[in-house]
């Protein structure tokens, strides 16, 4: 791993220089890849909740990336047609506990006289939870391109599932044997709120992780995004006193302006992951593993899965 | 592991009840752990930090244990020296970067002219580092306490170290075949800001980690201690706008009012922690990576080390 790893540093840097110039920090292979192993991510999959802004005024924007197709796909064509319908608009930001999630959607939910009406959505059984959230990688008899490529995956196992990788560009969960892949929970991961089984959640309540990866909430939970964008915005927000974080008063709630689908919103910038098919991810990845840059004395030899964020910018220029 | 757990867990339960009792939530196990099992933490490990108040002029206090012997010996004498001196009262909060780490110490301490005089502190070299903060555990040619239990290792191995557990309360790294442990940085871990190597920092510079687990910095940064109450005052800081989270004016820094040892600070509570070598502790652990309580569908078979926070409590009565 090592030796390849030096092999691929020697061709980028000039021979001269080869031994003298530091390793790259995984910030530094980023910012180095190619604009060819950056892939566009289309505003019809962001989803832009936009906050009231804060006590100086200021906006309060909190940008989401919908997770593709075939991954829970139920709850993210809620979420559309949520979106669409302006649902959450004047709802609000109703619990934030520390180390874990912030959620948002209508503080009267459970009361049956004032919660707001829906919009007709699919509704989702027990029944059905892991065929929509763990996905066989079989077209044709043949692996699909959403295998995870081998050498991404992580120098040590996963304390969570039999291997961990990345896939579309999304932190997966899988087990060769079955070919099965469901994505997983990482900072930033937004996911379907829900009561006890057999209940799944619409995707009218929604949270984002806002502390150490709740691993074990994987595929007990539908994953629908991740934010890319102003997750300060939720991860400061006061926590509330009640159990689970909830707030104990409306006025402790942040209001939810507006949640709207990219596509709908005037003037949003275009964004970018870093292909996780890609050499630079690859190398990213490895270096996430093997801190070679100055800073560090003792590589760890190794990476959690959600200690490798995927890369999202900006599209330059 | 499942069948020895149902034993345990119908020992607890009616025999009428044992069939139609859910299983316990980890919470639940750890609310029914007896007095015994719990482990009172000398106020002389404690390091008490007073922010400013905040807008609404309510107090910030959070509560730090430092970890105990042979852990980071050097660093914990110099942090205690500095807490004695005073030396922090009137420094500042100077970096809050997202998913990582608040910061805290002297903001002038890069300008010779500036900053703060020191006390009198023990200097760690790099090549001491190792040793100060990775321990052999050996004593007399035989295995002390501080080696982990193996039942409590986690199901799955980790991905930082070739195997992890818990010692004297603390989440920790481990090599069996050298018998050396050292402790690992999880959500809430404090530590020893430092420049490039060989620089291995005094301890003025502390950080507290306020996102996903960056275990890549073990063995690379001393560990010293744990936020046991009120890290909310430091993970909702507003995050800093210059590189890796620094603030970019003075006015935006939190001032620290002071920081005292706890055997200083008159009316502090006491304060517990779940001995790790306690039969609710391996319980607790076991419940943590096999959620068999009602609200979940599908138990993940394994848990991070980081996902496995020792309970502190403040003592009952």
């Amino acid at each position: 791993m090592k030796a390849k790893f030096l092999i691929a540093a020697a061709l980028l840097a000039a021979p001269a220089l080869a031994e003298e110039t530091p390793a790259p920090s995984p910030g530094e292979i980023v910012a180095a890849a190619p604009a060819g192993d950056w892939v566009p991510i289309d505003h019809q999959d962001l989803l832009v909740m936009d906050l009231a802004p804060d006590r100086e005024s200021r906006p309060r924007r909190v940008v989401i990336q919908l997770i593709p197709a075939p991954f829970s796909e139920a709850w993210t064509a809620n979420i559309r047609t949520l979106a669409r319908a302006r649902w959450w608009d004047g709802l609000a930001i109703v619990r934030a506990q520390d180390n874990y999630v912030v959620q948002w959607g209508d503080p009267d939910a459970e009361d049956k006289a004032k919660a707001k009406p829906l919009p007709p959505l699919v509704t989702t059984k027990e029944s059905e939870y892991l065929a929509q959230t763990e996905q066989v990688m079989m077209v044709d008899g043949q692996a699909s391109g959403m295998i995870p490529r081998p050498e991404v995956t992580l120098a040590r196992s996963d304390p969570y599932a039999p291997s961990a990788g990345f896939a579309l560009g999304w932190p997966i969960g899988f087990r060769w044997q079955s070919r099965a892949i469901w994505p997983v929970h990482c900072y930033g991961t937004v996911g379907v709120g829900r009561g006890m089984p057999p209940d799944a959640g619409s995707g009218a309540e929604l949270y984002a992780v806002i502390g150490h990866a709740p691993r074990h909430l994987d595929r007990n939970i539908a994953v629908v995004g991740r934010v890319i964008e102003g997750i300060e915005h939720l991860s400061t927000l006061p926590r509330g006193s009640e159990a689970l974080g909830f707030y104990k008063t409306p006025e402790e709630r942040t209001p939810i302006a507006a949640i709207r689908l990219g596509s709908e919103v005037r003037g949003l910038p275009a964004y970018q992951y870093l292909s996780t098919e890609s050499a630079s991810f690859a190398r990213y990845a490895d270096a996430r593993a093997n801190r070679r840059d100055p800073f560090f004395i003792v590589p760890a030899g190794g990476a959690d899965i959600c200690n490798i964020p995927v890369p999202v910018r900006r599209a330059p220029g």
